[in-house]
């Protein structure tokens, strides 16, 4: 089978010759493991902090091995009885044709088109949920997503667009593709490095940034503005801690500030059942539109990986494999 | 009478020769307004960061003129029927023998000694109230104050103790006297340049100190930590905003982080009452023993506010003018 490994640790954004596509034997299922056949990867800025030589969230990504990432797929053999062949699952399947993982480690999919369980009505779509349900925006605040544009931010400015009426939402985007997209779904798109356009203050800031960026729009926070922290696509891969600088504004504006990680929220059962309801409600009536990109062969991924920290189209980025295993 | 001005914005830490004690001419109450005699002043960190060109939380504070800051006196002249001779009164006298203030701009105060409203019964205790009420600490966990000899620190340390059981204190002390007076409370004490001592991590974390200290200890975070922003205490005076560096941890352990300011609090009259009456039962028996240093003389605020940046006695720091204006 083919397999796209790491080929050395990225400096700062990852690059496509990070990555190297080689042949590799095809595994075989020991007792109580699944054999699948990958149809789908996601693509996902965060297990990029893992691509480093010190350990981050869990041990680092090995250098020369199929790179981690979550995906879906087809069951074709299966010691695991909860899993029979042809069931579709979701798991971290990795970049490669095919993978063998114990069946715990596994969720089948069902309904809907395999790519979406990667998207809004998977992971992407369940962090954008607990994101908004997190901030609790009301009528009449500001609320800054960035970036906008991406898997997560496209639907949260949605999501919280639905939930809530008479919200300003502000989005950042980089290049016209982007801005365009953000126009049409409501948003007034602003570039990362712009300073806040205003008119007004921030209420709610949703930053996947990090860096100069963040501390510049901490300088327009609102009082008592809420501030949740998804990631630092800015500062992945920059030595040491990702850092920030406006400490005053959190202190004097008396904001609150908070981490946020999807895997907290996946352990309420009925909250992630709700979610999914409402989700897929959402989607059949168009209130919420998710914007994918699928791109084709699993060497494909590794522009699609590198494009997440530069310039990707809007929405999810997910690789769609060729049919030969 | 004498006033204590400030003759240069200081540079860093605060120093004596910052300020200049001056003779001005005695002023005189207009309609409305009430002539108090000061008899106690509050040294209070938080000021300095109007001690600079830049307006921070206000105007800076004006060269030449008696430094701003709250103090306690008696009226000895009144244009507004609310105030009598004779009236004890908290407010924002300035550093000076004499003030003239509208009478809506002055809190009677009643009972206790005067000082002590600058102190465990004033805007000192209710800050470590609320702080404490803020955090609601739950038993088992640690929590870690600092600094922790300060006159808020080592009320907040008392207060957490007496509301719950089985908390494990840290708190940071400069010399032996501070750390030896931590000990005597039930504190453990650690130095602002030292690592986190163990054992476990951090679950509640109040930081009035800033910089490198604040990016170390936020590396040593339990998961869902709470950290509480009062002040920058290392910074205050530096170029540019106060910067901390350890945005990687607030995500990472899902920390929330949040500015506090008394003056938010202070708008909740019941609960201001409910503080007001448990804090002075405290008193009463025994339970929040607060510490207090008193300076003699309005010529020692210079060096009784500069030591509240390198290294004070235990507590609370007030000054006690001569009886003459």
């Amino acid at each position: 089978m083919k397999a796209l490994t790491l080929l050395r640790y990225p400096e700062g954004a990852p690059r496509p010759e990070d990555f190297e596509l080689v042949e590799l034997a095809d595994p075989v299922p020991g007792p109580g493991e699944v054999l699948v056949k990958v149809t789908h990867l996601s693509m996902d800025p965060l297990p990029r902090v893992r691509m480093q030589a010190k350990p981050v969230m869990g041990p680092p990504m090995r250098i020369g091995a199929p790179v981690e990432g979550r995906g879906v797929g087809r069951v074709i053999d299966s010691n695991d009885p909860t899993f029979a062949e042809g069931d579709m699952v979701l798991g971290e399947l990795g970049w490669q044709g095919l993978a063998v993982l114990p069946g715990a480690k596994l969720t089948k999919v069902r309904g809907g088109q395999p790519h979406q369980h990667l998207g809004a009505l998977g992971p992407t779509g369940f962090a954008a949920w607990f994101v908004v349900e997190s901030l609790a925006p009301r009528g009449g605040e500001t609320l800054l997503v960035a970036p906008a544009a991406g898997a997560v931010g496209s639907l949260v400015c949605q999501i919280a667009a639905a939930r809530t009426a008479d919200l300003q939402l502000v989005g950042t985007a980089i290049g016209a593709e982007q801005a365009d997209y953000l126009d049409g779904i409501g948003v007034t798109p602003m570039a990362a490095d712009a300073d806040w356009p205003g008119p007004g203050g921030i209420d709610l800031f949703v930053d996947g940034v990090g860096g100069a960026f963040h501390d510049r729009m901490l300088a327009a926070l609102n009082p008592r503005a809420r501030v949740l922290l998804l990631g630092f696509v800015s500062a992945y891969g920059e030595e040491g801690p990702p850092r920030y600088g406006n400490a005053g504004a959190v202190l004097l504006k008396r904001a609150r500030m908070e981490g946020f990680l999807l895997a907290d929220h996946m352990t309420d059962t009925p909250a992630v059942e709700a979610a999914r309801k409402q989700l897929a409600a959402w989607l059949e009536d168009g209130t919420v539109r998710p914007a994918e990109r699928l791109h084709h062969g699993l060497a494909s991924a590794a522009a699609a990986f590198s494009g997440l920290f530069t310039h990707s189209p809007p929405g999810k980025q997910i690789v769609e494999l060729e049919d030969k295993a």
